[in-house]
């Protein structure tokens, strides 16, 4: 039997789940075809990509544009940039695997060109969802999403006829989800990164720490999803085995389950909608797991979810800030200058400050992103010794 | 907006299920419209409810004709027989909720006037499921379950272009669950009706505690669904929130959760493809029930299952033998005849005895029915007084 494989653009090819996207295409090399890779600096794996996977065009950022070049010298990969690759002819399907605000160009590219776009970046809806949804719309493309959580609520609403009255989605409740919240002020770096469940890119698990993540989450399903914010709600679930759930008008819930491997959701995004053999795993053996539990989410613990819907609510200008102010804060406590507990603080501060526009242009979202940076950088807190301890 | 109500005839309109739907109706009374009743003996019950939902036909067992003629004087409800109510060119929707093999020759006369079937009966499919399932193929009839499993596994496969590959059933584990082994011999008819999750009839009550029940249920999954016997599990979790599970290819499995309320499955089946708002239950609070457990089921604690389950993998005959046998068994027990361990002794004596018809057509299944309701009561194990016991 004759596939025509679906052809596939990944910006972000070097990150994780860039990485394990192409897993996905390695194990179904007759159905999925790489026609484009980019990425930021991480030119030698790249190339390494790019020789296996002989993609028809490559992108990075611009300081990494020399060695890239070198790297494809002697291929048929042609070097373009992240907004052309992400709007190239030869594209189906377009993989913004890319973290923070890096991923709105392209998806907007993608988009006006008519591509389907498959969205890890979760920066790119919270920052832009109102014009991202809106070029969709406007040119026949297509938003479809990456994250457990919203690959587990698109799976529970196919064939379903009527609303949801409510979106749930699961939090593993992070890193540092048993700590004292009188502890947190300690956490080293490499504590924040030690995730429970899931392995991710350090920005990423680092928000799945303060749960700003989930946070940016709720904002996503909103816009994917089209449901109310307030119909939104989050309940930690600690084993991250059910991935979302969503409740109907008539009282059934229906939910996803799976063994937390990203390789799963990318595979349901690469090949809805049909379901492909997956390769990887044993079947999910819930007698064997015996338990899953659920705990209400205490959004005191976690300030930086509480702000992330406060900037949702407000919509405006708001959400874009609150990324921004989390990609520096975030970058500050991994490099050791500011402590776990001042992220929170970092970005409350820089939203207080920040003088919103309504109804933005993704001009507006892209001024108030440089602002917000300068903003929070500037007024990052200086890092207290720890004081000496009198008897 | 004016509906078309949809019109409902009940079989076994007095039973647990019967009565629980005639609440659907209350609840939806411009959606739902009960055009035809009929009970078994109960006819006291029956008049009230034909005087509450005025319906054109009724019928009930021969012994109770009398008295159901005169509640019907002076109403405008006209008395039939059990297949003529299923049959009668006024209904839509025919719900089979009577227990063991009285649902069967109702079941066919509905499926082969072309009506939609919600069948709460697990019998049915169990005794005859190749004639019952060619019967809806060949007259344009549908078979929809009313189960709580089933009707997960329904939801669940909802909008699925993929076949299903594992379909794992849920069980509570029934009233003995946590009683030892060693003591079901001793156990009374009212502590095996006391069901820790489920309120329902009494026969379906033992069985659930036996776990026939789950047996007959996998047996119905079989026939509704077209997934092979093998790729049909059983998994023991005792807070009955979540009523089933369906596997993918892929790795990816759907779950249904609802309250423990059958109202809402029967509602399902009676407003499908819609979901209607359901007036009753408060939303389900996952953070507030804490855990959902999962264990594996213990084969050898519930010996009707795997005599079920034997019945179901061998086919022809036996599986009507099986349910005609259980049917006398509880009976017996349940009048303190016989002991809760002697329902699986009884049943797999009258399998072992009976002469199967390979491929059998109803007088065949109804002629297999007979003769083991026959030969289990003439079999059945003489109750041993409890030994005294010597010091």
């Amino acid at each position: 039997m004759a596939w025509s494989p679906r052809r596939l653009v990944i910006l972000g090819a070097t990150g994780s789940i860039g990485q394990q996207a192409l897993a996905v295409v390695r194990a179904f090399p007759e159905r999925l075809q790489v026609v484009g890779l980019a990425a930021g600096r991480n030119v030698d794996l790249l190339a390494l990509d790019i020789a296996t996977f002989r993609p028809a065009w490559a992108a990075c950022q611009l300081e990494a544009h020399d060695a890239l070049a070198r790297a494809c010298e002697g291929t048929a990969t042609r070097i373009t940039s992240l907004e052309g690759l992400a709007a190239c002819p030869e594209a189906d399907l377009v993989l913004i695997a890319t973290v923070g605000r890096a991923g709105l160009a392209p998806t907007l590219a993608a988009l006006e060109a008519g591509k389907t776009v498959l969205l890890a970046n979760k920066e790119v809806l919270a920052m832009a969802g109102p014009l991202v949804t809106e070029a969709a719309r406007r040119h026949g493309g297509r938003l479809l999403p990456i994250d457990s959580e919203h690959v587990a609520l698109w799976q529970c609403l196919q064939g379903e006829p009527s609303a949801a009255t409510r979106l749930i989605l699961t939090a593993s409740g992070g890193a540092l989800r048993d700590r004292h919240p009188s502890d947190l002020s300690r956490v080293t770096p490499a504590e924040a990164l030690a995730h429970p469940t899931w392995r991710m890119g350090p920005k990423v698990t680092v928000d799945s720490a303060t749960l700003l993540n989930k946070g940016l989450e709720v904002l996503e399903a909103h816009w994917l999803f089209d449901v109310p914010l307030e119909k939104i709600e989050v309940v930690v679930h600690r084993e991250s085995i059910v991935h979302s759930l969503v409740e109907f008008a008539d009282g059934a819930l229906k939910a996803q389950l799976a063994v937390a491997d990203m390789r799963l959701p990318i595979q349901y995004a690469l090949s809805y909608p049909e379901r492909w053999q997956q390769p990887w795993l044993p079947p999910l053996d819930l007698a064997r797991l015996g338990r899953l539990s659920f705990e209400p989410l205490d959004e005191a613990r976690y300030p930086c979810f509480r702000l992330a819907r406060e900037a949702a609510a407000r919509g405006a200008t708001y959400p874009a800030v609150l990324c921004a102010a989390d990609e520096v804060a975030v970058a500050a406590f991994l490099a050791g200058d500011i402590a776990f507990t001042d992220i929170p603080a970092a970005i409350e501060g820089t939203l207080a400050a920040h003088h919103a526009v309504a109804i933005p242009s993704v001009e507006d979202i892209l001024a108030a992103d440089a602002w917000a940076r300068r903003w929070a950088h500037e007024h990052l807190p200086i890092r207290q010794a720890a004081l000496p301890i009198h008897a």
